[in-house]
C-alpha cells in the first residue's frame, strides 16, 4: 500500500478545507483498501496474520486488547464482536491503567494492541510489560508498518488508512474497526462461526465501502445539526451495546476539535445521575440503530424530551420517532447490525467537524493536542 | 442492624441542613456496622457468607460484578482489590450493556450484584437473565435484607449503611466498598492472600472509622475549595488504578446535585483528547494519594498547569505539588494505599455538598432523578 493513492495525496489537501474532512472522504477507499486481497468467499483467507497463524487462532480461549484514546474505543467494539459473535471472553483496557496494575491473564490468551502510529508509549510499554505475562501471543493493529509496536509484536494486522495528518483521527479509526471485524472472522473459522454467516458478512464488508459514500452523502444535512450545536457548551452523547463506544468516539471528536465539553455514556445509565443534567443548554445526540435496542433507547428518549432537552438522533429509521418540537433526526442509510457501528462513526465525524468549523477552531491542530502520544 | 441507632435516626436530619450532609456524617458508623462481627484476628471469619460458602470460596477462579451508577463505580475499585490482590480476573459491566449483549461466562465464576435498594431494574434483570448461564453462584452485596436482589441471590453480602434518604448516594457507597474488601478477604482465605496480610488488613478496617473520621473534618477547606468551583460549568475529575473510579463516584455526585458538568478520566487518557478541553473555565479536580502513581500524575498536571488550567488536588503529602498559582492542594490523611479509595471518596462527597449549596440547588432532591431506578 506505500504506493497508494491514499499515500501519494497525503500532503495535499486537494479539494478539501481541512486535511480532517479530506480525512473523513477518503474512508471508502481506506476500508477498501484494508479489505484489499483479505476477503474471501467465506470470510478470510487462512493465514491472514502469517504462516502458521491458523494453529494459534485456534488455541486462543479468550482475548485482552490494549489501547488509548480512539484505538481503545475501536477495542471496545470489538470486544462486543469477539463475545457476542464467537462466546471467546474479551477484555479491553485502556494502556495507561492496565500498566499500572497487577491484572490477571485470562487462560489462553490473545494480547491485541491497538495504534494508529505503533508509537503510542502507553501501548508500547503495555505490550512490553506483557511480554512478562503468559499471553498466548501479541497482535498488532497498526497503520505504520515500520513502527516499534509493530516490530515487537508476534503477529500483525496492519490498517491500510494512509497518512493522516489531521490530529483528530477518522479514517484511523475506521480502518481500525474493519481489521478488527477481520480478526473477529479470523477468529470465527476456529470458534463457531460457521462458513454460512462468515460469507454473508464477507459480502457485508466488501459493500462497505459503498455504504460509507452514502452516508458521507449526509454531510449537508448535519452541518445543520451543527447550526444548533455550535453556541453550546455542552453534549450527551448515548448509545447502546456496540454503539455505545461510538457514542464515545463521537464525544470524543466533539471535544477535541470543537472544544465543547461533550461525554458519552451507555442510555442505560441515563437514570443514575447524568440526566440530572439535562436540559435545554444540553443537547442530548443519539446514536440509535433500528435493532433491538431501539425501543429501550426510545423510552429513554422521552425522558430527555420531556425535561427540556434537545435530542439529535442518528437512526436508520427515523419515522417512529416523530419530529415534533425538540427533537432533530437524521436517518443513517440502514447497515447489518454488526457492521453498523462503522457506518454510524461517519456522521459523527461530520457533526464535529462542522461544529467546530462554524466555531472557527483550528480543526486540523486543536489545541493542547499532539497527533501520537509518543511520551508518557 | 434493623433496630442500629441509624435505623432510629433515619427521618431526623439532626443538627444537619440536608439528609445528604447527615448521610456524609453517619460514614464512620455505618462503615463500623458494616464491619461489625465480620473482622477476626487475620481476616474475617469462615463462613461470613453464609454455611458452605467456604468450599464455594475456594472453587471461584473469576468474578464477573453486575451494577449501574454509583454501585457500578464500587465494583470498579473491587476489581482492583481482586485482581491486585489475588490474582482472580474481575470483570465490572454496567448491568444495562450487559444484559443486552450476548457475552462469554470465565470459567468457575462468582457472579456478583451490587444495588443500595436491591430492586434496581437493570441490576435485577441481569441477575434473573444470567441465571441461565453456567456461573457458580450468584451474590448480592445489598443494603435491603427484603429486596428483590437479596431474595434471589445465592448468597448475600449486607451493608448496614440504614437507611439512605439523600437521592445521591453516599453512605451506601463506602459501606459497599468495605463489604466488597470484606469479600476480597474472604476469598483471599483461599486465593493467596496470606494470614499476614489478611491481619494487616483487618487492622487498617479496623482503624478506617476513625480515619473516616479524620476526613470529615477537612469540611470547613473543602467548602472554600468549592466557592472556587461553584461558579464553573464544567470540571474534570482525574484519578489512576483504584482511584480512578473514585473520580468516577466524585464526578457524577457532582453532576447529581450540582448541575455542574463534571466528567472523570484516567489520568493517562488526558492527552488523548480531553486535555483539548482544559482552559481556565475548566477545573481539574485530581485524586492523587501519595502512592507510586504520583509521580507519573504530576507529570500530567503540569500540562494542566501549562495550559491556565486550575488545579484542585486531593493528596495525602501535598509538599512535593508546591502552591503556586492556579493549584490549590487539600492534603488527605494518609491510608493504606488499598483502603485509600474509601477515605479519598469522602472530601468529594463534601465538594459536591458544598458546592450545592452554594448554588442553592435542591440538594436531597436533585432535578430528574429517582433514589432507586426500579424502571428499565
Amino acid at each position: 500500500v506505500s504506493e497508494s493513492a491514499l499515500t501519494a495525496a497525503a500532503a495535499d489537501r486537494g479539494r478539501f478545507r481541512h486535511f480532517m474532512l479530506k480525512e473523513i472522504h477518503e474512508q471508502p477507499r481506506a476500508v477498501a483498501e484494508t479489505l484489499e486481497g483479505r476477503l474471501t468467499e467465506d470470510g478470510v483467507p487462512e493465514g491472514l496474520l502469517g504462516p502458521g497463524s491458523e494453529d494459534l487462532l485456534a488455541r486462543v480461549r479468550s482475548v485482552q486488547i490494549l489501547a488509548c484514546g480512539t484505538s481503545y474505543h475501536a477495542g471496545l467494539v470489538a470486544r462486543y464482536w469477539i463475545e457476542g459473535l464467537l462466546g471467546l471472553p474479551c477484555r479491553v483496557e485502556v494502556a495507561s491503567e492496565f500498566r499500572y496494575r497487577r491484572h490477571a491473564v485470562l487462560p489462553d490468551c490473545l494480547l491485541v494492541t491497538i495504534s494508529q502510529s505503533g508509537e503510542t508509549a502507553d501501548s508500547l510499554a503495555a505490550l512490553r510489560q506483557a511480554g512478562e505475562d503468559d499471553y498466548l501471543a501479541s497482535l498488532a493493529v497498526c497503520n505504520v508498518p515500520e513502527s516499534s509496536l509493530v516490530r515487537e509484536s508476534d503477529l500483525v494486522l496492519m490498517t491500510h488508512a494512509g497518512p493522516e495528518i489531521g490530529v483528530a483521527s477518522t479514517k484511523a479509526f475506521t480502518t481500525q474497526l474493519v481489521a478488527l471485524f477481520l480478526l473477529t472472522l479470523a477468529l470465527g473459522r476456529h470458534h463457531g462461526l460457521d462458513a454460512d454467516r462468515r460469507r454473508t458478512f464477507a459480502q457485508h464488508l466488501r459493500a462497505l465501502p459503498a455504504a460509507l459514500e452514502k452516508v458521507l452523502a449526509l454531510d449537508a444535512p448535519v452541518e445543520r445539526l451543527a447550526m444548533t450545536l455550535v453556541d453550546k457548551q455542552h453534549a450527551l452523547f448515548l448509545g447502546r451495546g456496540a454503539h455505545y463506544p461510538i457514542a464515545l468516539e463521537g464525544a470524543l471528536k466533539l471535544k477535541e476539535i470543537s472544544y465543547i465539553h461533550a461525554e458519552a455514556y451507555p442510555a442505560g445509565e441515563l437514570k443514575h445521575g447524568p440526566l440530572a443534567l439535562v436540559d435545554a443548554d444540553m443537547p442530548v445526540v443519539v446514536v440509535a440503530p433500528n435493532n433491538p435496542l431501539l425501543e429501550k433507547l426510545k423510552s429513554n428518549l422521552e425522558e430527555v424530551r420531556a425535561r427540556g432537552g434537545h435530542l439529535m438522533v442518528f437512526a436508520d429509521d427515523v419515522t417512529a420517532l416523530g419530529g415534533d418540537g425538540g427533537i432533530q433526526c437524521l436517518a443513517v442509510p440502514p447497515a447489518d447490525d454488526w457492521l453498523s457501528p462503522i457506518v454510524h462513526t461517519v456522521p459523527l465525524q461530520l457533526l464535529a467537524y462542522h461544529t467546530a468549523v462554524l466555531k472557527g477552531t483550528d480543526v486540523d491542530q486543536p489545541r493542547n493536542l499532539a497527533k501520537s502520544v509518543t511520551v508518557e
